[in-house]
């Protein structure tokens, strides 16, 4: 795992790895904290799981891959959480069925609140010690990982709260972000020349396995959308019939839209004649310059058909983001939701970090070269390569010390309940 | 619902209403005691619900059946129960998907014991008043309704507890009752005339409106054996293979034996050469003398064929109990668990009430001239008379005041989660 | 086996067993004789089986029980044919998955008929030999049970010829039976005493082992519909808004209502303003004076509610029966079609002997000491005596000699791709 | 559609259109020989179509795209078959549920038969006319679309005969090919220096608009296997526990492992301690030196880590097949089963083309800027580019003048009913 040293992004400038971590378990409490513990007991469907379960598989990660490794004095907490908090790593043995994470009344929170603390406590004496470039690798995993599962919090917390009749609130109501005005821009689009680019993560610094080799890739002349689609299109693409038009759809996109029946997009509810939203800080009224949210791949693609364009390729995402900083409607800036964009005039695409992940058309593949880490660690990435489309430029639920350019996350194409969205792409022609 | 005038029970005897509606509330609170919010939140399968669930449900059907209806200043708690904690009454408009019971961490636990506080205060004014005999009978209804539903409350956490792999106990071991012998008495038949008996409740006192009318039917003379079916006995069926010959079984038995992989009762594990179960008390050593439990009307039947025997009829099973006491290992024994039959020499069937419902070979039916009350109650019994079978006795988990000779039980044949056993029944010959 | 002692029919004076075999095997020829090869391939769903696997297990049934055993010198005439068209006897080892019989499109139908011909000729040897009782015990069931299946047949390519888009006929046009009006007589009721009646077939004769023993029953006094419920009244009820109201359906019919998006019995079309049936005469606008058909048992039961009336019991359609002869529109009026009822005037019921078969409110259960033969032949009836509902009377579809008061035929209560229909029954208030 | 223009394949010199018409429809006839009306009828699972359809479904393609469009005096044969024989266009209205072909048992094979003889003979009078490039196109079309159902006959019959019981063979016997033994040669690899490289079919000749633009891709230096996987081979993997192994799958691949129980490819049976392998001849002790065939592309990845390698990408295998030509074990063989490679020793792949269609490690994707074409021809391909692979090279029974290197077939990764197999790849180190 040499790939995995320890590195400076810019954001960690000036903070050791032992703030970092701190910080890091720092904010997940925080993430749980609008939560009762019956909240973190919900699993509301089988890809969702109970935000008590996060906040344990997290701990467990440091625990099995770090402090019983290399912590020679470490005193395992419960060796029954070895497999109980197991989400998939058959390397390490059995784990329980994913779907029955909502049974586990115990281990209790506060337990998991004694067992975050125990590992902590182990993790700040090791993380005072001089680390070996393999431990910090697999340090900075962990963080990262735990990162992954702080944004999984607040997806699976939506969808818990959304399945549940009273449908709370998670966050207070959304405050107005930018100008008074509710109407986006008219869509703009930026030119890119293409040509052979190289993308991917660099060997130094910290990366998922999925991110490498870096490679050059071929790329035509196209062009991406300034920001990404709103409401106000996407309903526009819904009142044009685009739910009843086999021919906008991919073949499995039309068999999933008659069997889910599905009419709009996941947390939408039409009221008479309004259409209203559920989102974190509970139902709303559709804001329609806001970005369009919790679309499939199958709805992404179906719409820009519809819009006469087309998702973009992973490569000409990351070619347009790879110069440009890591700022944006990410969890730091705690608005709890995708904002409308806001122009800047300086002829880039904005929202390409935060708000939305943004759906494309690559299917997630392995770079050339690329081979999974051996043992268990390998199972991170490497055997989800299948059935399933990549992501790119994370949400308001993404930590910002989190993304970047090369990152590349995946969901199978009708995933909805995700913070994602649509950036639309064309060739230049 | 002239039917279900209050009546002397005599259990009842020198209580008054209130008495006995405070004591039954105290004994729901008391089964919940070991619980946690957690453990109360789980719902392990569509057939079960959350604990924290039957505790409103229970109280709901106070509020809506006669607090709402009869308390002029009564104030409803919250409008939006009435909808959250209706089980099935479609009369009463929507209800929310059984199968999702497990995801409402909203309300909370300390809202619904609120709610119990809410609606006990105004039931306590309510029954310190004069009422009329169809609200009498509407209080006998909603406690019967509750005791039903204390029974439920166990047989639901032992199946959570038994889902989540820590399998946590419920209730302390369970203490050896009876004799040191753990050999339980070779079975004896208790042999009765038949001819034309009548079953079902009178016409006075508290009972459901499926057990009415009394009526006549006709038994040829008939044998029950003396106690239920032991786990010994069931071994030796499976160690004759009883679960891989279709001959023993019914053709929709087998298919679900196939289906479902069944090679034991529910909540059997096999350690090596032992058995284990698990129960109330936890995960032991399976006792060779204690009933067998969980057991399917298929099993029920496969055994009993196997055995050379059959199962009663309810008709045979109420008239050898109706001139029984009450009595037996019933919820007030607090053992939490079957236990073995002990001799008594009276000729007499042991453990005609408690330990375990005895699954009889009627199915569930009405009885002549039955028809269902108007309105929502109407719904308590009848609509469920299709595809499910007559259990009698109670169980363990029964409170005594709430079973008697003429009550019906029901369940679906392939159902195993409740406290079931096997009573042997056959012709004389 | 000694109660399937052949017995003289009133339909069999004058006629020999080999004349009944031979009159039986033709007229299941003469059944398919408008179908061609392709048409006795089909399987529409699971509960059917195609025509060329009717002809073969029939055959095999005789070459199994009869001929393998009994005729010394007898050649089987394909090896493989005695697990291929094995139905369900699992004592006689494996068989195909029911499913799958659709996929034999080997052995060919000139295969089978070859089969049934090498058959025929060993059973026209053998009848005119001198046969033991159990052997003409044997026989006769043979006979029986392809009469049964001379029935599937014709249900069975109903609704294979439903399922296929171009819905051909099976017969001509029918006929107008009766009188020119098209309205069905206005209902009117039979009142029957009941009390303490035998039901169940005599020892001496054939009948099904379920129709024994014949033992008393207990009938309060009760009336029932003098003729089958009409198109028109069930056009009443579906227009009453009968299938959006859960009040009018028991729990189990209410799911499957919904489930299965059912608003009218199966084969019904609407077009427009107008209903559709597909019938053997292939699709005809709804005669309103035609019985209902193809209804399930929960719609026969809701319906009935609706009324205001119930189902009969099977023990009050027995006795209503027991006196009358064997007439009707059964098989040999070869109308392929439920008919109108006929007002007789003789203040008898119409229609109890063929049009249509009539649920009964009775689960099917075994009469009080049956047991099943031993060996295979045992597995006939007794291993679906659960789940499932009694239907009496025969229909259309239906041999004369195979119908009596006392044959129990039986459904579960979803089934409705049988001649099946409704008669209501009231108790005498 | 102007990409579609007819094009002078090396196979096709010297032969009119008409002719090639004649040739491939005689071909199809040719494939059906062995099968009667019965054979004919089978449709043994969702994926797989009856034989009767293929042969309407081809015809209907001509009479739907060229005839009723262009041949102004055309009589449509049965207005029926518009719907009754579309596959999946949408935009041609609606089209019987696939699962349900298997019931037609109208019209017969006879109809069929006319059918196709009606639109033969407007297809020949059509062909002697001058032809516009538009219609050339769609008639190139039209052979190309039923030579793939040519393949399809046979994978859907294989499967047919495999279901039912008696699986009858479809072809005689296979001769032994090649030498005497039985052992295949040892696996050679074949070195490529990759760069930047040319895929995807040139503009002018036919091809479909999946292989279309032609375009430039970047290739690491690789090598191939020289030859497919053999069951030998495979037969070591099965034997080294290779599906117990879940590190060596996909996790999507491992949970189709587990839940179908999948022990080693489909039509394999294990008897005793030898495994037989189901083909087009019938019943086969396996034989070591033949390719695998039906794995799916969950098992081919599994098989390809398990031997260190990996499968190749599209790209990869195109380059390597580009200047080779297009000879090998196809259809025109009439061999009807994989059979073993044979050492040529001139340093190049063997089996490229024919035998089996290989997995490559490439999702189906749009070529850059591909377009489907306007109108129901664009449903041909386009809509099914998700949640499937590609495979290369044809099998045999893929007609010689119907592949090419830039022939792109695709499956999801499930599949494992067509004829595939596994070449390995690996990078150059």
């Amino acid at each position: 795992m040499a790939t995995l040293t320890s590195a400076a992004h810019p954001l960690y400038s000036g903070k050791s790895l032992l703030e970092r971590y701190q910080e890091m378990r720092s904010t997940t409490m925080h993430l749980v904290e609008p939560l009762s513990v019956e909240d973190a007991m919900v699993q509301s469907m089988g890809d969702a799981s109970p935000v008590k379960w996060h906040l344990a598989h997290t701990t467990w990660f440091f625990e099995t891959f770090i402090l019983a490794e290399q912590l020679a004095e470490y005193r395992v907490f419960d060796p029954a959480f070895r497999m109980l908090f197991n989400s998939y790593y058959k390397t390490l043995g059995g784990h329980p069925i994913r779907q029955q994470r909502g049974t586990f009344s115990r281990p209790s929170m506060s337990d998991v609140l004694n067992y975050r603390e125990h590992v902590d406590e182990s993790m700040f004496r090791l993380l005072k010690q001089e680390l070996s470039p393999e431990l910090l690798a697999f340090v900075e995993l962990g963080i990262n990982h735990e990162q992954q599962h702080q944004e999984l919090i607040l997806t699976d917390i939506l969808n818990a709260f959304w399945t549940q009749p009273l449908r709370p609130p998670y966050a207070p109501p959304a405050e107005k972000r930018g100008s008074a005005a509710t109407v986006a821009s008219p869509l703009r689009w930026i030119a890119h020349s293409g040509g052979a680019v190289e993308i991917g993560a660099r060997p130094e610094g910290f990366a998922f396995d999925n991110e490498r080799p870096r490679h050059t890739v071929l790329l035509l002349p196209y062009r991406l959308a300034a920001r990404l689609a709103t409401n106000a299109e996407y309903l526009d693409f819904i009142n044009d019939k685009g739910y009843q038009r086999p021919e906008l759809w991919l073949s499995d996109g039309w068999d999933t839209v008659c069997r889910e029946g599905w009419r709009a997009p996941l947390y939408w509810e039409s009221r008479g004649e309004e259409w209203w939203e559920f989102t974190l800080s509970g139902m709303n009224r559709l804001d329609p310059s806001a970005p369009v949210s919790h679309v499939s791949y199958y709805e992404a693609d179906a719409f820009a058909r519809w819009s006469g364009a087309r998702l973009p390729l992973e490569g000409e995402w990351e070619e347009a983001a790879k110069d440009r900083p890591v700022e944006g409607n990410l969890l730091e800036s705690w608005t709890f939701n995708a904002c409308p964009s806001v122009e800047k005039g300086d002829g880039k695409e904005d929202q390409l970090f935060g708000d939305l992940w943004e759906w494309t058309s690559s299917a997630y593949l392995p770079y050339p070269t690329f081979r999974p880490e051996p043992g268990a660690v390998g199972e991170y990435n490497g055997k989800f390569m299948c059935n399933q489309f990549v992501l790119r430029g994370g949400s308001f639920a993404t930590p910002s010390s989190h993304i970047r350019a090369s990152y590349r996350n995946f969901f199978p194409p009708h995933a909805r309940w995700q913070f994602m969205g649509i950036r639309l792409a064309d060739y230049e022609r």
